[in-house]
């Protein structure tokens, strides 16, 4: 997009312009970035995204795709000059946080693996990244059995706060390259019913770049979507027609799975991987140290998976 | 510009990234304006500047253009809520610094009043502004004396500084609207001779954003082009060939006018503008309070200039 000053006539500040800028534009390689099945606007000055943009259906979200088949790397398309490295974030104390999540792109191997590009990545407090803000990718998952289309818009903030009486920005920047860590994080969520139209909501979050407490509420971090707007600098969904938008956290509740449940989550999908009864086991006694209480279906998926087992180790130590 | 990640089929990503940005692409505004006779990039988050371009000749550094007759005022093509204020600016400690400098534009009333807008405008420090940052401007238009072309692109930097170990970038912001202070300014200098092609010369420019000592050399705040390319993340003339490239301060040495000639300047300028004794007798008592000696010739035009005054008073009281 340009913009013309008018004042003198069109033509000849145009004329002028090139004048000015014989040898080119400043440039700040592209303003959109789009891959396999995400969409970025990369910050060359802070080796972050500025945002990135995802759809998810519930067929993004399972199949066979595999992370553990995928490792973070600059993106190719960034000159080296301009892209961040594994080195920066090494020792930093910081993880790699992904904005576009990994898990959104379950149905394709190649989206999940673009969503391991740096260009998606920035400096994440990781208990934030693994608890908090895991919980609200979840979330943003389980939104897709409830409405036909959910977009998601996501990326870094610097928030100003008071010191001495003035307002003052303050991030550490890593490495070789300077990555930006940010102050915050902003996830814009905007999903619509099948029929359209008035059944659109959407709500803007902003949570603090270090670990959350349990006893937060995803509503605690709402903002309004115009507030978010002027300290990120750009309007999001700019041609949505707002007058019909309702509020998400009205029409969903917004409620994250407890920090509890999501343990009990991963230890049910341990206790399925695991391939001898000394795994099995381990993965058990995980409950205890984290003081979680198992139910009945656990109880009983541990007691058949046990059995399964020995009966192969049996069967095997025949052969 | 986009980029297109195509280890899928570009068609298909193309078909993928509107679906995902069904409601388009979050809008930060136009990445170029351009006004009568400068170009910018304005940064919508930060309420400055990105960088700022400019193009001078002789015939721009001189004219009748009055900066009195101008204002410091909100650029009306930036949407409010992204708009910097001259309230932001109001008691904050911090001066209203152009990048396009007014005095580059005396050829023109409405191109030197496109300078106030406060897209052209960063948070200064005084000191600097009316120091060292003016001594450099004057530098930059003398060049148009012994170069047919020169080129100019100013604008902020916002760099880490080592505290406790770790690098980090602290800044203040003005204001309701959170108007960024730089930490430092940069310039970039391109000189053409008439001959063009292997007479051009480049200098790019560092200078913190704080009062500078007058023992400083314009050479002290040299920095490799490319190093302030990695820091402002943007290419600066990229059709510019730089295997024909001189460095300026080898071609034209890069001497400011001393800060003592500056006043001497101001003063004569003054002296000049002097419509009474009583306002020229006072522009002559700074001489003494500042420190400065007057050479004979301005001793000189003092006595011309009082006895002129006087004559026209004279003549004044017998109609
Ligand atoms: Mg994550
Ligand atoms: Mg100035």
């Amino acid at each position: 997009g340009t913009s013309y000053h008018v004042t003198s006539d069109e033509q000849a500040v145009r004329q002028r312009g090139s004048e000015i800028l014989k040898y080119g534009i400043p440039d700040r390689g592209p303003m959109v970035s789009y891959y396999a099945n995400h969409v970025l606007s990369y910050d060359q000055a802070k080796r972050t995204p500025l945002w990135v943009a995802e759809h998810i259906q519930p067929h993004h979200v399972k199949g066979s795709a595999d992370r553990k088949r995928t490792n973070f790397n600059p993106d190719p398309a960034v000159p080296t000059m301009f892209s961040a490295t594994n080195d920066d974030y090494r020792k930093s104390g910081w993880s790699r946080g992904h904005m576009a999540p990994a898990a959104d792109n379950k149905h394709d191997q190649i989206a999940m693996e673009e969503t391991f590009y740096l260009t998606n990545i920035l400096p994440q407090d990781m208990d934030n990244n693994s608890g908090f803000w895991n919980r609200l990718e979840l979330y943003c998952r389980d939104l897709t059995k409830r409405f036909t289309d959910v977009r998601i818009i996501s990326g870094p903030l610097w928030l100003p706060r008071e010191q001495n009486g003035k307002n003052m920005v303050t991030y550490q920047v890593l490495g070789k390259n300077n990555v930006a860590v940010p102050t915050h994080l902003f996830k814009v969520i905007l999903v619509e019913g099948a029929s359209g139209g008035s059944h659109q909501a959407l709500s803007a979050f902003v949570v603090p770049n270090e670990p959350i407490s349990k006893h937060q509420q995803l509503k605690d971090f709402l903002v309004p979507l115009e507030h978010l707007e002027k300290v990120v600098g750009f309007r999001f969904h700019p041609q949505l027609n707002r007058a019909l938008l309702n509020n998400l956290c009205k029409v969903d509740e917004c409620r994250l799975a407890s920090a509890d449940d999501l343990e009990l989550y991963y230890i049910r999908k341990n206790l399925g991987a695991a391939s001898s009864t000394k795994q099995l086991d381990s993965v058990w006694k995980e409950l205890e140290r984290k003081k979680l209480k198992p139910d009945k279906q656990l109880m009983d998926m541990y007691n058949k998976k046990r059995q399964q087992l020995l009966q192969n180790a049996e069967r095997k130590s025949e052969l």
